[in-house]
């Protein structure tokens, strides 16, 4: 059985791109939004519907797993989720939230994400679950996922985003960098660049794979050695620009990609 | 009866705007798609997909005419909307284009719009019906949208992504500007600033609004004289910033706001 994948659009495939490392033998099934992408600046109300149909929709593939790459979705509606579908799911803030804390030396982490993911307040509760003593600076960028996706990451346009949000951060002496989206680790280096590599920067993409390795080895669900693992990609929209933004999150082209409505 | 007007979200109430100063006695039905806005990075089919059911949701409030405030969906799919629906329908472009063919002298106009928009090509089409001698100079500018929509309408990043789209229309020697996007008009200053007043920037909203008035005049609907003009909006999600976007956009508030499932 293949692992389920989804996000609100392409971005959760940088998720993908951790799982065939640290997961190489399993099949993936991924779903991404893309007809109704951001989620990020719309209400709890709407991103949990839309999830709901997004994990019924893999549901239906019948994976044996899902992994919610969308941290919007990961921190509005990942209980909920769980208590509605009968099979392990997990989502990306935890892994991340817990590898931050690992980091940190002077306990002050910063967290940058899209409106709904910072305002829901999820990474502060994780954080404060695992430590009481540690300061969340939280703040939404949400022009990063738009400059990301226009392919800028080193115009001065981003620079200049880039400084404009994080000024406030290096003022207020953080250490540690969570990046709570799925699209800022292709902002790590102008990141470091205005941090002067100062900081340490958490991407949550990796610690959510290794958690998952964990899941199926607990459960039971590993997959055995396997010589040609599969990549199903659907997609609620093909839009003009797919490709490219493909390359440019996974490193590689994507040969099994379907058009999905999700009232089918 | 009212008139209807949709958009992919709330950039449309820049054509409200002008409908209330063009037709002050009529009364006002507003959709905004706000669950799945943007339409302007999505794919033809998608775009003609959503606004059928955006149409429907119009028609089926009673509207005498339905106004396309949204440019991604009058340069992609008006034509099929007009031999679906029997009632005036009418979009921005064509109103645009044409005073920009008025307003320019060395017959150079500039285009800007989302992805759909300009790859459409339906801005070339509707300026070379009314002349064939005009050359235009067209870009998609999809940042601008998220730009206006966090508000930072003088803030550096603004200036530095003005300058970046646009310094190659300067090159060209354009004499004209045709905003083809509800969010850009609230960039002239910064426009302006940029081709240093040299150039007329043509807002198709109020072009947009004469024509509504002529096409209720020539079909005998124009609403008589009327003390509490009504501007009811709906909307597909509410979004946490929702308000702040529409005072941007509206210049005032709304009082009635409904939140609209196109399931319905």
């Amino acid at each position: 059985m293949p692992l389920g994948v989804f996000d609100s659009g392409i971005g959760g495939l940088t998720v993908v791109k951790s799982l065939k490392k640290i997961l190489p033998d399993e099949d993936i099934i991924y779903f991404g939004d893309t007809a109704r992408v951001p989620y990020g600046s719309k209400s709890p109300q709407t991103i949990t519907q839309f999830a709901f149909q997004d994990a019924k929709f893999l549901v239906a593939r019948k994976v044996k797993m899902i992994i919610v790459a969308c941290h919007s979705v990961s921190s509005v509606c990942l209980d909920d989720l769980k208590k509605e579908f009968k099979l392990p799911i997990i989502g990306v803030l935890e892994p991340g939230a817990k590898a931050a804390v690992k980091l940190t030396k002077n306990n002050r982490i910063g967290v940058i994400g899209t409106r709904a993911t910072i305002l829901s307040g999820a990474y502060e509760r994780a954080v404060k679950k695992l430590s009481k003593e540690i300061e969340i600076i939280a703040k939404p960028t949400p022009l990063f996922v738009p400059l990301t996706e226009e392919g800028l990451m080193t115009n001065p346009i981003t620079i200049q985003a880039v400084k404009y949000y994080l000024s406030p951060m290096i003022t207020e002496n953080i250490d540690t960098l969570l990046l709570g989206c799925t699209h800022y680790p292709l902002l790590k280096n102008v990141i470091n660049k205005v941090f002067r590599n100062k900081i340490k920067i958490v991407d949550a993409s990796l610690e959510t794979a290794l958690e998952a390795k964990h899941i199926l080895a607990d459960n039971n669900l590993l997959n055995k050695k396997h010589a040609c693992p599969s990549l199903k990609c659907y997609l609620s929209d093909i839009t003009p620009n797919f490709s490219d933004i493909t390359r440019r999150f996974l490193g590689t082209t994507l040969t099994e990609v379907f058009r999905a409505s999700l009232s089918e």
